[in-house]
């Protein structure tokens, strides 16, 4: 059978990343590659009584089909949290649970999107979400994103001269890959564009809750008055990735869109989980957990930062997050990034070069992504050390 | 904000099932809508000592993100059974575990077809499916389903005449709506169509497991000499529903789009639970827990079809399932089915008109669906007189 596929399907490329990183899968390789919270910010005990408790007191609920909107209790309860913690939501607003804040960025496409329309990012941006557009055949933008920031007055061109530009994807708290936070200034500045242009802004936040430095800056949501914002919010990070609990907060009109769109991909999102992380919620203290989780990361961060200071000795200029789970790395001029990351991988440490990240394989990048939280404590201090020895090499 | 959506989520009109049953889902209510398995079937001891047994010896793996093809033990796993009880699955298959059955079919709608490309389904037909393939605005036919399987005359002519037949869409064993099963000598007329003219067959099978009569009838996939065939399956209706555990079994080439469209779509399938049905599967004895439901809903139909018989009278012809979760119920012709099931709402009695099912809303259906393995056994008894007593209503 010569088996056709769809233009969509077909326009999605092998991923760069998985090429370069063919043979750093190995247990003896250093993994500053992943995007993977840290093992130890799994709460297994909490989780193994809150699923006892289900099986003993709700089990037939958890087995058996809910509804697409997601469970009842764990939708209200994020509401609320969204609107005390980060001032988001207004009457206008509802909550859909969907399977990780990646199901919210592809189920927003889908309802927003025809083929051929235009969707504006961040250059360089999550490449979950930039494929999740391209599966749908958009016209898919990269503008230039700066250490405080989208660079606004590039936006607005783009806003000005794409055609049919129907959803602005942004990461405003501690991009990936950047690992940098759009100021409230400029935030402010692309609500008053995406107003002007009439274009929903989707505000990715799946590491908002991982702060460990520094002020918190408003979420775009929280300046929402008009209705244009799709909040997408995980519990990856603060809880467990492999659940596949996501969530997203958005005008009643687009979930309920999204709602119908939810039922046709997956008829509803794991029940047992809901439930679990709803306990989990409401009755063995998320907050204190979170809490905890950034005590680690600020250390991890830490301790990445210092090694690779030391080892690239001012060679090579780093971001310094405020939290979440990445920095990048941009290497001088006279080293080749893919070359870079070859060399690294042959000496078993695994990183991403910044060119996977970028809306055009055309784009100029020489960064790389480090991520601090997959790797032990061990194997920051070793992988950076090695880092500095692969860059010593073109000295 | 005046919210433009996309034209493919437009098109997908609000559900004639949910207006009708409206009112029909307070705990007063008999279930005979759902399609739901029944809470009996659910093996609640085991899956609370496997939880428990992965969180003791495998919670990081369980809680950490994995690979889009799914938890490997569980698709070899399923392989083997797959292979050793249909006889399905070739060298150039692979395997791919999705977020239930749901999820392969709008899967393999999105790698294989373009919008505007026909898709060809028994009429009437699942209504997720349904939804599923016109969320990709897809040409949507049916074509006319008889008691032993799709008319093959017609089918023939759709292949013809209609342009792009991407994919033929069948329940060839206890379908849904209709609980009849297509016999094998139509299976191997369908298979060499599909086959002449070059169109992938979905084979959706959620119940294939469930027989409780009559011999086991070969699947399609096993006839699949030129790699045609992708097998849906599930665990929602063997082990647990919420839980939105399925697999498909496909050729490799198209195993691997659809691992693609599965990474945008969610990363992949809650693990914990892949990891449970892979236990439950090898250590929990799932075939003498699949023989149980299998007792049961022999029960439950027979309670159902000798209840109804006597209500009904010979006024009305009913389909007898060899298996699955339903039977059809066409209504005499001075009887409108709409306002039967009105009238049948008005009393307490859940069920779903047949024209929901049908692909046109133009199509003549003067049938309803009824679900056995909801409702309790004195439901059924209690439902059935109801449903004689709208029927006399009209003498």
């Amino acid at each position: 059978m010569d088996y056709r596929f769809s233009d969509r399907i077909s326009s999605l490329k092998p991923s760069l990343i998985r090429e370069i990183l063919k043979n750093t899968s190995g247990s003896d390789v250093i993994p500053f590659s992943a995007g993977n919270p840290s093992p130890e910010s799994f709460p297994v005990k909490a989780l193994k009584e809150i699923a006892d408790g289900i099986f003993n007191d709700d089990a037939t609920t958890a087995l058996q089909y809910g509804i697409s909107e997601g469970y009842t209790p764990l939708r209200d309860a994020l509401k609320e949290r969204m609107k005390k913690k980060f001032n988001s939501g207004r009457d206008f607003d509802d909550l859909i649970i969907v399977s990780g804040g990646q199901q919210g960025i592809e189920l927003a496409c889908k309802v927003l999107c025809n083929e051929g329309d235009t969707v504006l990012c961040e250059n360089p941006s999550f490449i979950g979400a930039e494929n999740a557009f391209r599966s749908y055949n958009v016209n898919l933008r990269g503008v230039e994103l700066e250490n405080d920031g989208i660079n606004i007055e590039k936006l607005e061109n783009a806003l000005k001269t794409e055609k049919n530009v129907k959803i602005l994807y942004l990461i405003p708290t501690f991009q990936n890959p950047m690992g940098i936070t759009t100021t409230l200034e400029k935030r402010k500045a692309i609500y008053e564009l995406a107003k002007k242009y009439g274009v929903m802004i989707i505000e990715d936040n799946p590491y908002g809750d991982l702060r460990f430095e520094g002020e918190e800056v408003p979420t775009l949501k929280s300046l929402d008055t008009e209705g244009l914002v799709i909040y997408c919010g995980s519990f990856s990070k603060i809880l467990s990735a492999g659940i596949r609990v996501g969530y997203v907060l958005a005008p009643s009109e687009v979930i309920q869109k999204m709602v119908v769109a939810k039922q046709v991909s997956d008829v509803h999102t794991n029940l047992f989980f809901q439930m679990a992380a709803y306990r989990f919620m409401t009755q063995y203290g998320m907050e204190t957990h979170i809490d905890k989780i950034r005590k680690l990361y600020k250390h991890k961060s830490s301790l990445m930062i210092n090694s690779l200071e030391k080892a690239l000795a001012g060679r090579a200029a780093i971001t310094h997050p405020q939290g979440g789970l990445f920095l990048w790395c941009t290497l001088p001029d006279n080293v080749k990034m893919l070359d870079f990351c070859k060399k690294a991988s042959e000496n078993k440490v695994a990183v991403v070069p910044g060119i996977a990240f970028c809306v055009s394989p055309d784009d100029y990048c020489n960064s790389i992504r480090l991520n601090y939280s997959t790797p032990s404590d061990e194997q920051i201090v070793k992988g950076c050390e090695i880092l500095g020895k692969v860059l010593d090499s073109y000295y």
